[in-house]
Formats: C-alpha cells, sequence, structure tokens
C-alpha cells in the first residue's frame, strides 16, 4: 500500500506542488494510501453560494443540475465549484480505515461520520445522483470519498436528528472558538449574534463568562433580536449598524459603562464591520473575526490609525473538539434546539 | 475652546459618520480643538507606494509633484494619495497642546516628535515645499499638521540619527509584537527575516526565546541570509520559498527534528504564504500575519482544511511602546545599527 502525505498532496496531479484544495485537479482513484479513509457518501451538503451558482446555470432544471455536478467531479476529481471555488461537507459511512491510521483515529468501519473539510479539497466519486434537495442544498448519491489524515470530522450521533447536526456542524467553529477564549467576568460582544453561528457563541460566551460576566448580542435585525431575547441567550441586547464604527461603538460605551468589551466576536457576514469591532474592544481587547467578509488591510491598518493596542484573531473553522462542543449546546439548550430545528433543519 | 472626539470624526467633512481615513475631506482648519496636538512640521515621509505613483504621473518633474502634493492637500485635508490609498509619516515640532490632553501625554511644546499615524487621516496644511529628496521618498514643507487624541506618536531621541529613527519606526509595530509574543524555550520561524521588519524580529526573538529557544531565519535571498549570519541573528538560515507550502514545511520539519514552530512570523510583502505559514507551526502554534498581501480568507479557510488548530493573528501596527522597544535595539546592537544606517537611513 503506497504512502501518503498527511495533507494528502500526493493525490494532487496539477499544478504539482499545491495542496489539494488549490489544486485544479486530484486523484479521485479510490484504491487508499496507508493513511487514508475511505468514505461509502450518502449525501453532499454542497456549500450554499455554489449550490446557488449551480442551480441558476442549469436553470433549476434537475437533469441539468446533475449534469453539472458530475463535470465538476470528472474534471477536478472533488466537487469544487469552478465559479464559486467553495465546496461543501458530506455524510456517509467509513468503509474502509489505512493501516497507518491505527492509534491515530478513534474511527472504526461502520461509523456513520460528518466530514468538517471542504469538499473543495475531498476525492470525490460519483456512481449515481439519487436525489436532489433543492431548498437545502442537499443532494444524495452513491459513490466514495477519501478522508486525508489531516482532514477533520464528526461521528453523528445517535441522540440528535441528522439534520439539525449538518447545520450545527456547519458553523462549529466559532462557538468552540469563544468557549476557549472567554473567561469569567469578560464583557463579550457578539457582531451578528442573532445568526446561526452567533447564537451558539451567545450561548457560550454566557455559559463561560458566567454571573460576573456581560454579554452584549448586537445585530441589525430588531426581529431577531427579539426572538434571541425570548430565548435569553445575552445578558444585553443592542440594536446596531456594525459599519457605522462610531455609532456602535457609543452604543457599546453606554452599555459598559464606558469600559467596552473585553472579547468582540464578529459573526456578520458584510463588509466594513472592522472598525466597528475595534472600537468595541477595550485598549487592549481582543477581536475574533468569523466573518469571511473581513479585510485583513482595514483590520490591521484600521487598529494602528486608532492607536488601539488590540489583538487581532482570524477565525479558523477548525479548533479540536469544535463539532462535540457546538453538538453539547443542542443537548444542554432545549430552547436553541427547538429553535434551530426550526430555522435550520 | 471646542471638544473633539479621540479618534478626530469632528474633523470629518465628507462623508458624515466616518472615521478620518476613510474620509473622503476632513478639515485642516489649525485652530485646535481642546484634545489635540498642533504640529509644526518638518519633514513629510511619504509612503513608497504613494510616492512612486505621484513621481510617475509627473514624469520625475519636481514642480510637478509639488504639484500634485499641494493639490492632494487642497482636496482631501490630508496627504492622502487617491491612487493607492496611502499616506505616510511626519516628523516636526510640538507647538500647541489641548488643555484636555493634560494628563494623558508626557509631550511637551518644544518636543521633536514623528507622528506614528498615517498621514491618510492626519489633518495637514502644506504652505510651501522646500525639498524633495526624490530617493528617500521625503519632502521638507513649511506647514502644520493635527495630531488627534488617539493617535500615536515617538518622540525623536538624541542619541540616535534622525534617518536611523525614521527607518526604524516605520516598522516599529512588528518587533514589538514580537518581543510580547516569544517566551524562552520557543521555536520561533521569521518568514522574511532578513528584510527590515524581519531583521528587528529576529534580533526580539532571540533575546526572548534565550539559550533554550530556537530562532530561524527564512528567506528568499540566499545573499541576504548571508548578511543576517553575519550579524548572528538567528540560530539557523533557510533559504526557501515561502510561497511553496509544502516546500518550507518540509525544512522547518527537517531544522526543527520534526517538532515545528511554536510561532511563525510572517514579514514577507509576497501573495499566497499563508499556507506555509501555518504549515510551519505545531498544530497548536500561533502565526502572526505581518504581510499586508495577507489574505484573510486563505488564511481561515487554510488552516480549516489542513486540520490545524492555529491561533492566527492579524498584525497590528501599533502596541504599546512600540517606537521604544524598537529604538533600543539600535542602541542594543552595534551590528544592526550599522547595517540600518547603511541599507535604510
Amino acid at each position: 500500500m503506497k504512502k501518503g502525505c498527511p495533507y494528502g498532496t500526493h493525490r494532487v496531479i496539477e499544478p504539482k506542488g499545491v495542496l489539494p484544495q488549490p489544486a485544479l485537479k486530484i486523484s479521485n482513484d479510490m484504491e487508499i494510501y496507508d493513511n487514508e479513509i475511505l468514505i461509502d457518501v450518502q449525501t453532499l451538503n454542497i456549500d450554499s453560494a455554489s449550490f446557488t451558482q449551480i442551480k441558476e446555470e442549469a436553470n433549476g432544471d434537475l437533469e441539468k443540475i446533475k449534469e453539472i455536478m458530475l463535470n465538476i467531479v470528472e474534471t477536478k476529481g472533488k466537487h469544487q465549484n469552478p465559479v464559486t471555488g467553495s465546496g461543501g461537507m458530506l455524510i456517509g459511512t467509513v468503509e474502509q480505515i489505512g493501516p497507518a491510521m491505527e492509534g491515530k483515529t478513534n474511527l472504526k468501519v461502520g461509523d456513520k461520520i460528518a466530514t468538517l473539510v471542504s469538499l473543495s479539497l475531498t476525492p470525490l466519486r460519483i456512481d449515481h445522483i439519487k436525489e436532489i434537495r433543492k431548498d437545502i442544498d442537499q443532494v444524495d448519491i452513491e459513490g466514495k470519498a477519501i478522508l486525508f489524515e489531516s482532514g477533520i470530522y464528526a461521528v453523528i450521533p445517535e441522540d440528535l436528528p441528522e439534520n439539525l447536526v449538518l447545520s450545527v456542524l456547519d458553523v462549529a467553529g466559532a462557538p468552540a472558538q469563544t468557549a476557549k477564549l472567554v473567561r469569567p467576568g469578560h464583557t463579550v460582544v457578539i457582531i451578528g449574534g442573532t445568526g446561526k453561528s452567533g447564537m451558539l457563541c451567545l450561548y457560550e460566551a454566557k455559559k463561560r463568562a458566567g454571573v460576573t460576566g456581560k454579554v452584549i448580542c448586537v445585530d441589525y435585525s430588531e426581529k431577531n433580536l427579539e426572538r434571541a431575547k425570548s430565548a435569553n441567550l445575552a445578558d444585553a441586547y443592542i440594536a446596531a449598524d456594525a459599519t457605522d464604527a462610531v455609532g456602535l461603538m457609543e452604543k457599546i460605551k453606554a452599555a459598559t459603562n464606558g469600559e467596552m468589551a473585553d472579547i468582540v466576536i464578529n459573526c456578520v457576514n458584510i463588509p466594513n464591520t472592522e472598525m466597528g469591532s475595534i472600537l468595541s474592544a477595550k485598549n487592549d481587547g481582543l477581536v475574533y473575526f468569523f466573518s469571511m467578509a473581513t479585510s485583513f488591510t482595514k483590520a490591521s491598518l484600521g487598529a494602528e490609525g486608532v492607536g488601539q493596542d488590540t489583538t487581532m484573531m482570524m477565525g479558523n473553522g477548525y479548533t479540536k473538539g469544535h463539532g462535540e462542543i457546538a453538538l453539547q449546546i443542542m443537548r444542554e439548550s432545549e430552547v436553541l434546539n427547538r429553535m434551530y430545528q426550526e430555522l435550520y433543519a
């Protein structure tokens, strides 16, 4: 059996020397290397931006969608949308585990897992497309996929509905990072706190900051703020436009007696919220940017421009145990469990 | 006397509600608000990208350069290049200090300072352009400028040459942040370690990591690596292309007995070095991105894609005492002092 690189570079066909994600074509030969895991795929959960593009290109026609998807995988060896560059995730059953993975993984053959690495780097073979659920971006297939040694995954638990698990795992990084950063007594601001990742962050922040801390939920939508309030997710709720940096700062100042936040977590997917985030934090506070709309230079030069000694962290979708941390919220909080089933499952 | 906002928003003319940096036009009326500092300007140190653009537009003609510069300040109230968006810094003498700044600053009238906030947000009036030093982007003027309450600056010390001070202050954030992050025993990789900010980072990293640590200098240029070696700035020197992520990882692996780095500091101003930086760090290591060419999404999605639990920090050009930390290096290290005078002063 051939020895593989932990990052899957052994499967890159072109261009040589890059990692599987930026690669134009990778091998989807389903004979595994010694450190790979073979998955019998059940469902692809296509990235929302990618699936929207495919549906538009196909004018909503199911047969045409199938054709486009099969063509992507045929060309690239992975389901990476050539227009959006994005992938998605998959659910399937472990079929074979490379011998070099012994002692490195707790997985066993027959486990049902969701891969938490992007489809944009996952070797995939589609034998047959069985069903397309257009409204929730899910596609049931017959096919196989490969998980690299460095690939992350979560075992699907039996006590939670599968669709709920999928939608929570999709944003698992944010609450897990929140859990690791927030300490008792912290003042925490969550910008975009009423969204899918925001509410999970609120829950973890409140749990970790505790009775001596203060968790502030910021969102643009009054209606969504009411929803978060009804679930008692925060200590204060502020309706604000995060792109209005000074306006947001004034509101946070009023809500914190001028102290500002120890930690600001940005979960809002619109541009130009960097300065509002920085000015909401204490001079030596920390801002965690989860938003993919974050501009590196706007944050970096912006903090310098206002002389703030802010620690600015870039969101990492992965942290150890993030899947378990996020799923645990669905067990602990009845109200969030119900809300996420209604909204996202 | 009118009361000002710490961030200078009181001077924004258009559009209303934004901070001075993104503003199209700010007031350069030199009657100060209660929390402002008036500076009698001696020299503008125009940002290199900006000055290159101006020189090109003027075909190198001195009178035309003057005209372009005067026009920028006339239009915007600040020297923010409309093409590059960038500014620069200035040197001058403190002429007046607003009464609200009492107890908030150690400055006194007559102090010679360099402002460390960008000219792209600094109210400036140019009365007369005296001399243009085209090759080092410096312009001597008669004029005035305003420093906001949040504005950062450094007092020019008397024991170091002024041009040396300027060039070191220009990159002061990087070594100061390095000093704050590196602990005894750390393995530290500095990518782009032979550049202007890189060598200062090497010096601070070696000082803080100490005899139990290991500092590795990575650079593309063999010639520059020899120069760093001659100054004994690191414990190991590696010639590598940081855009070749896997290649760089293999070299760092060899240099660290497979342990990888606790801290990676990226000082290289070229794109696509995010993955190389991430893969050079331990799974739970820290990467500090100083490079303005850093892509937020490439770093963020890249770390997740390879399942690395990396802490990724965005470079903040300001941290408390950064000017003093950087200038102290020029006093402590005779060899760096000499080298920086030759190369950058």
